[in-house]
């Protein structure tokens, strides 16, 4: 089912020379789509590709390039800022598209005079939430952190019995998820410690990141019409970078019997460029269970999801304090950890997403939960970093952390790099925590 | 803070026959608002309010009637399709409209012979979801919903320790929500009866309502910026009824820790005419707890909550199975509830969903939970009724029920009548459950 083509050769290159140098995250092999404006315009959103450190803006590009009437039928919603009804195209016309942005931004094509007016610096931008997200849903398929997590709660009972069965999901809030660079304030909320005898409503303390990849769905389905594994991929656009913000102290309190709350819908971060599944062909891997785990009931199992269900993508998370930022510092990884090792796929949560017949629809963004890996220093939040709040981690400026202080940027990171492949990135997912009201 | 005025006069009566009828659920003192398309046409779906046996097309409304600058304005995006712009206008503008309407409909008006062009028959069109519905949350204040299934599965311990503090609510899925008509297919799910070693994917054998008032929300607010009780009210647009669907097998397995997920997102109807707040002033009561309970944190607390806050609103369950549809005969009433018993008012609902600066939008809908009463014959579910799907009920035909069955349609009904006030109704709330896949 792998689909590598010659958008996947490593050694093409861009006449735009940014995508050409090593660490970029926007290779011509990525062409990831976002939502953006120039500053100090007045102008409408406008939907781009992100290629090396410029943007080629797809109004322009509509009208200032040479494409078949095929492609310019496909360019149309994207020239009007719509990414929505271009996501919804089926995967053909997607890929073609693809195709034809790789021939016109390769090197030596003959598009290069006309398409270099269609490039707007990305310093030059703010960029967007880059879809309409109409339902927002987090999945739980990080497995280390479930683990992590439930031993805080139920030390002897960490997993709980449904979790190798179920790829255990909830729904998010859609209206409160923003780009990167856009900062939260943090939130209030009814905080009751187990030592007092009633809540009070304050500020939290322990607010914290969730380290999360976050799957854009293409086309949906009709309401009471499942997605079967084998149809999963068709309905896949693309990925993002996700910070799930969590007030640890508003959680517990509130979340029985119906689950987290107002302790997350206070913001979510993506980082602002979908990544297409297209791109990420190249990191796919296997997707297997322990031998003693049960194996997935069969309508979340298939022969592809088992031969290259995964993807490698390498996550990580950073931060970087008021106090760093003054004295002019970097932020500093805090962790390292990887997409291969959640418990499910993506095509088995879209496609439990939609088995009992729910409508998912172009633009929904599917959370992957937090991806802890399998060693404490791969957590993927600092509720596990710091063991429950108890032990704080030390910044390189000697500044200690148990949970986001005021004035903290918290970055994460993502990208895929494998041998025989160009290393493909997502973009900063940043977002710093202002005080509360 | 109540708002009487000559909109809520018992003995005015419009021009449109069928308004003045005694059982009508939309007298002139209603005018609530919906989306509709006329049967065998092309026309895409316009905005219309509710009079006696007919709609009153905004669109003609506004090209035929005469109307003042000012409610031109108000009409425009009506006229366009566009409900929610609407919605997010101020109190002052949304009441003006209701005046303008109320007068326009009034017997004697000069305006009956140019708007009646403007009338349809309900029978002859098809109604929607009034409006995009970008966020939906679900609420539990019917505190005896809660105990009575906490009992089922915490004898000892049916409330939770947080129930009389927070407002207990979780999102749910916005894509599924449908209006009163359309049928729902019967979701498969994994299901893991206790005795089961292993679940399995299978159509769910309990599928039940749940008796429920929605609130649409009038203008948001900005992200990080909460809206204080005394403010509360201007964020309102008016209320639906609302079921919404459960598979009780699929939620024990599936819920645990995050929440309902599956069990729920399959599907939720609600009525599709949106009564708004304005028409159900002469219906508000007094908001009181029990003395031994906690008051309501300073947050969710206010003079006027406390004065006013609740509505006296009747509320009913209708079951027409299809042996009784075959034989013509009519739904049979499983229980009639009202909306005073809630524990938490609309107005604590909205003011604790952004109390942590969470944004509202206009057109959000915030479901009421369950709205049982305090009698077992009361009960919002089935799964209350039945006492967990050990005690079937016994329609009129001699049917039982512990659960629905395919072919069944559940009607929920609203009705707000009071001496001095006309009855203001809702219209139905009917879903077909159809076989499964």
């Amino acid at each position: 089912m792998s689909h590598i083509d010659h958008t996947h050769d490593p050694k093409a290159q861009s006449w735009v020379a940014s995508a050409n140098t090593a660490g970029t995250d926007f290779p011509l092999q990525n062409l990831p789509y976002g939502l953006f404006r120039r500053l100090h315009s007045n102008e409408s959103a406008r939907v781009g590709v992100a290629i090396g450190e410029q943007i080629l803006d797809l109004k322009l590009a509509a009208a200032l390039g040479k494409w078949s009437s095929a492609v310019q039928v496909l360019l149309q919603p994207l020239a009007e800022g719509d990414l929505n009804s271009f996501m919804a195209k089926s995967v053909a016309e997607r890929r073609a598209l693809r195709h034809a942005l790789f021939d016109a931004l390769r090197e030596g094509s003959a598009q290069a005079g006309a398409l270099q007016a269609a490039l707007v610096a990305q310093g030059a931008v703010e960029l967007f939430v880059p879809c309409k997200i109409n339902d927002y849903t987090d999945f739980y398929t990080g497995i280390h952190h479930a683990v992590a997590v439930g031993k805080l709660f139920r030390p002897d009972n960490p997993l709980l019995p449904n979790y190798k069965w179920v790829p255990i999901g909830y729904h998010g809030r859609s209206s409160s998820i923003v780009a990167s660079g856009v900062p939260l304030r943090r939130p209030k909320g009814q905080l009751k410690p187990p030592t007092a005898d009633v809540p009070v409503f304050a500020a939290s303390k322990r607010i914290d990141y969730e380290l999360e990849l976050g799957l854009f769905t293409a086309s949906g389905n009709a309401l009471g019409e499942p997605i079967a594994m084998q149809d999963a991929e068709q309905h896949m656009f693309g990925l993002t970078v996700l910070n799930d913000w969590s007030a640890r102290d508003i959680q517990p309190w509130e979340y029985q019997p119906l689950g987290p709350f107002l302790a997350k819908n206070f913001g979510s971060t993506i980082s602002p460029w979908i990544v297409t599944m297209d791109a990420l062909e190249p990191f796919r891997c296997a997707f297997e269970r322990p031998a003693d785990d049960p194996q997935p009931l069969p309508y979340l199992d298939s022969a592809a999801n088992r031969a290259e269900g995964g993807y490698e993508i390498e996550l990580e998370v950073w931060l970087q304090s008021a106090k760093m930022r003054a004295a002019g510092e970097p932020a500093a990884r805090l962790v390292r950890s990887n997409f291969r090792h959640a418990y499910w796929t993506l095509a088995q949560m879209l496609t439990h997403h939609a088995s009992n017949g729910c409508n998912l629809q172009s633009g929904d963004l599917l959370g992957s939960g937090t991806q802890s890996g399998p060693k404490p220093e791969e957590a993927g939040s600092l509720l596990e970093l710091t063991q429950g709040g108890k032990q704080p981690i030390t910044l390189p400026n000697g500044e200690q952390r148990l949970f986001i202080e005021d004035g903290d940027t918290v970055i994460l990171r993502a990208f895929a790099e494998r041998d025989g492949a160009r290393r493909i990135g997502f973009g900063d997912c940043a977002c710093t925590i202002t005080p509360a009201l």
